[in-house]
């Protein structure tokens, strides 16, 4: 038996590769109750103007900006008070010369009034108030469509529905919006010596944690999986269940049996099924041999079996491609800038992820390798929030050096990541 | 009618004032399957080593060491495979002098066998393989317990279920979890302005999106609410509705009515349910009249009607909230640096909260205000993924200024919070 070679390709275009492969799914109409976190497939116009109305932005009294001219500390004007409005309610008064309503904020400017006097900028007496300054044609109002204008695009196709998208949508009366369907995930791990969680542990085994760790990831995302039965290490077995999972799942994740060992049976699985591997080598340290393949808008992530190295391929790989499987626009992780808090001395000969907390504090971003520095660490992965990135050809990163950290929980229009 | 004086206290100590009063709730055991994103009430213990036993790294060949000794290119020393194992099956074999048994990630390392030679460092011939070079005792080993050791504790009570708990979890075949509860959410809308989704748009009325949205910015931190109808400003309706929503919720959120306008009955509201009013004025635009008041373990959440105002109110006190109750240590908005990629030229009497898009390029972290910069604006929440501050006092913020900006969709640990 020979060591199959691999060509291992940078991160970044690896990520690309994958990107570019993947589609978005078709739309559907739901309800804007069940939208929450689905990506919109149709602009949305305003119903009607925002302010609908022209409207008092505080507690004070409507008046006609005329009746103030001349106002001053030795001159002041007063107004009789003609009727009281709160919000809601519209006054069926019409301002005469020295009128005044009494009006709440929210509430509709009664007509022949043009500005609010707020409650401070008076003295109050039995009939009205008196003012000690001119106001000026529409001051302190909020006026009808100065937000936006009915049939204005407020909500753009391609817009992640978030709570200010439902706010909107409940703003105008939306009560179903068009939305991209999900990808639906399939989750196998594979690996003869895995068990499940109830399963005795004979000697050489272990319990799998990469099946449930993916459900979590997928569910932080709102997304559903559904795992499989656990695949020992056998090519048909594996080939059977990987090609089931694809006939009813957009995304096949497996975890185990990439790499060039002699049970690595996942290489000759993508070549059974006929799939198209996009990379099966990556220059990036944990998970080098994860590996992608497409096939017939199904998309198959081989991910390490190692839980560090089978995290990191899924915030670096599978997360991005399921925002664009979603047709959300910001698919990328968001790469931000911040100061080691700890010397990292090894050499770094391929781009290196390290499991890593990501503090922020006043004095500015911190990071910190979150634990146990290897490919097959679990508990590293609780306390991180992020990953260190180390470009390859480095080496001897110290204490306060500035570096570049991946936060796993966002994701960024920018696409240009230097990885 | 004369205007009730406030007194102004400043947003941390606003925050800190909410943060104090509010409690953990009890905690309760669940299946860990249903356990994410709660918070761990007891810490966890490994129950076995990790790794569970010596183990191979790489795919390659467990040898002893001590036969390797002396090997170089000129004098390559040769070794016979004797047995042929994968992950989950330890081999039978105890290795003899100049025996090595072919062996794959994860696979136990053999009796007798301290070492392990990849693949490529290997030639291969028909009995086995040789060598050019010595190893070390140890050499390419996983470590017996090297990541930690049986009941060590892995897991800290505090600690929120994420992925990486749920696959530390599992590894440990842990399948029940004892965790805090979370707070239930009420939300009630007041305003006789408002109407629902389906309702006739009468003159005057705009529909209530502050309900539907903080809905939504609950289900983004998976906490459950229950909204209520709709209320007018009615005293004794908003007294009677207030009071049934704090039997069954620990947090009742209202929105509208906390100003000093002739139909804000919330301050009512909560003198007669002899709540604890711990601020009703902050130095914040908008939303400064948002107040909190709290009686016996529940507190009430009185945010603006106005939507952006209400949107920042729930992100600078409701959310830190919840995060505490539910035992949680990450409580606080996470504020980092940015560049201002607009000029803002208005001042800033107070600290000013604006709804941002903020982008993470390679250049750096950019802030700019996401649309209509008012109280009562809906449409610019919608691109905000954080809030730009601008402290009290200050004016004339030009593009490429830095600025404080607060994401919106993370927590942090830090309090020293310069708000």
């Amino acid at each position: 038996m020979s060591v199959e070679m691999r060509t291992p390709i940078p991160v970044k275009e690896a990520i690309e590769s994958v990107i570019q492969v993947v589609k978005h799914k078709e739309p559907f109409t739901l309800s804007v109750e069940e939208s929450l976190n689905y990506i919109l497939a149709e602009d949305v116009q305003a119903t009607y103007d925002i302010p609908r109305f022209n409207k008092s932005p505080y507690d004070g009294f409507a008046i006609n900006s005329q009746d103030s001219q001349g106002a001053t500390g030795d001159n002041r004007i007063a107004f009789k008070v003609v009727d009281h409005i709160g919000a809601g309610t519209p006054s069926n008064v019409k301002l005469k010369n020295g009128e005044a309503v009494r009006i709440m904020t929210g509430a509709p400017i009664p007509d022949g009034a043009d500005a609010v006097v707020m409650f401070e900028q008076t003295v109050e007496n039995e009939h009205g108030f008196t003012i000690r300054k001119s106001f000026e044609q529409g001051e302190n109002i909020s006026f009808k469509g100065e937000e936006c204008r009915e049939q204005d695009i407020v909500l753009d196709k391609g817009q992640q529905i978030n709570s200010g998208v439902i706010a909107v949508l409940a703003t105008f009366g939306y009560q179903h919006v068009k939305v991209f369907q999900k990808p639906t995930v399939a989750i196998i791990a594979t690996g003869s010596e895995l068990v499940g969680p109830k399963d005795p542990l004979e000697p050489g085994k272990i319990r799998n944690s990469n099946g449930p760790m993916i459900e979590a990831l997928c569910r932080d995302i709102n997304i559903e999986t559904t795992t499989y039965e656990i695949q020992e290490d056998n090519l048909q077995g594996c080939i059977d269940i990987v090609k089931k999972a694809m006939m009813q799942h957009d995304i096949v994740i497996t975890t185990g049996g990439v790499s060039v060992g002699d049970f690595d049976y996942l290489p000759k699985v993508y070549e059974a099924i006929d799939a198209e591997v996009l990379f099966n080598k990556v220059q990036m340290r944990p998970g080098s041999v994860t590996t992608v393949a497409y096939k017939d808008n199904h998309i198959l992530f081989g991910l390490s079996g190692n839980p560090s190295a089978c995290y990191s391929g899924f915030h670096l790989f599978t997360k991005p491609a399921i925002q664009k499987m979603m047709a959300a626009q910001e698919i990328y992780p968001v790469i931000i800038e911040a100061i080691l808090n700890e010397d990292f001395k090894k050499a770094n000969p391929f781009t290196r992820f390290i499991r890593a907390k990501i503090s922020f504090s006043n004095d500015g971003v911190y990071a910190a390798p979150s634990g146990f520095n290897k490919s097959n660490a679990v508990v590293a992965i609780v306390k991180s929030n992020g990953m260190i990135i180390l470009p390859s050809g480095t080496r001897g990163y110290a204490e306060g050096d500035k570096v570049k950290v991946l936060l796993t929980d966002h994701q960024s229009y920018e696409r240009a990541l230097n990885l």
